[in-house]
């Protein structure tokens, strides 16, 4: 249903607000806006002003680019994690996915973006640099790349390796496969090759699922 | 996916205060947040004082209580529209979409909600006495009751009727019936059963399909 005719300037400037966040039609910011509308003028308040500090007062992490309330994050100032390990991720919601999996005790880096031409985003506009510093101050052993499996995100890839492969640091990438749980006739072509060519060791499996 | 470790407290409160909005969980409110934090200040400031303006500046008709900019809304101020027949509706989005038909020239009367004992709601939470007012002045030849078919809607058009019904006032309800497109083998027995009950003449059925 198109919604044409607002009863109100100012319903259709908040619906206009939240009609332009990601996946969110103007039925919904509607909803939405409604929503907010039935509770008190502090509640608002309350909401806007969240929103606002989050703006004014965030910091970034001076050594991951994590997004932090602090100079360094948690994880960076964190001594029991491996700080020899650094994990390479595209943004923060991939930090939290993977710490989510209490799997991994290196510490991270977040590129804030991956490099595509089309939307004018380059190398230089990508935490790449302060990587490669970390990189050649040594003490790093290995470099995780845990990209999107795109084609921005292979060349992001590659254009780390190519940046990264002449200091003494193993790089790896996460593992693709068949997702767990998945039946094989359901699996694509590309990730079920891949599952066969970087196939591993039975006992390695067991090991990794006892984790 | 649950996300329990957040990065920043700053980011977490954001993300509550999103995720407490209807039919956004912590993982899309967390996407929204982070669309706005890659916003200017500017945008954001924009974003968060439009809802503070509406929450402070908005009114509602004095007389049919929609969501207006004025004391009088611009149905009830039309003086091309019919203000002898009053469509009852539960809430301001049933009268944009109403209003989106194209098809009714009367006016309006918000009823705030429906009677919902469940919720707390009874007929003293919701504009029932100014309706009961409006009638009683005369004036109004027609109520057309547009509630939910549910148990509430349909205790809330008994309550109405009942307050209304001794006063010389035509009360009807909108069609419920089989939906224009829809095949007769997958509507609900009670929405065909009321559709053959109701059944209208053909010739008013071609008629109302002109209009």
């Amino acid at each position: 249903m198109h919604i044409e005719n607002y009863p109100s300037k100012l319903l259709e400037s908040a619906i206009s607000e939240f009609a332009g966040l990601p996946g969110i039609g103007r039925k919904t910011a509607l909803r939405l806006v409604l929503h907010l509308l039935k509770h008190d003028l502090a509640d608002v308040e309350k909401f806007s002003s969240a929103i606002i500090a989050l703006k004014r007062e965030i910091k970034y992490c001076s050594s991951c680019h994590n997004i932090s309330d602090s100079k360094m994050c948690n994880i960076c100032s964190d001594d029991k994690r491996d700080h020899s390990i650094i994990c390479v991720v595209e943004n923060i919601r991939d930090v939290m996915s993977i710490e989510n999996t209490h799997q991994y005790s290196g510490i991270y880096h977040v590129l804030g973006g991956i490099i595509s031409p089309m939307d004018g985003i380059g190398p230089g506009d990508l935490n790449i640099s302060s990587l490669e510093e970390k990189v050649a101050r040594g003490n790093v052993k290995e470099i995780i790349l845990a990209l999107s499996t795109t084609m921005e995100g292979d060349t992001t890839n590659f254009y780390i390796y190519r940046k990264l492969h002449k200091h003494p640091v193993i790089i790896s990438t996460i593992a693709r496969g068949v997702s767990i749980g998945d039946e094989l006739e359901y699996a694509d072509e590309v990730t079920l090759g891949r599952s066969i060519v970087n196939r591993t060791l039975f006992e390695t499996s067991i090991n990794s699922g006892k984790k």
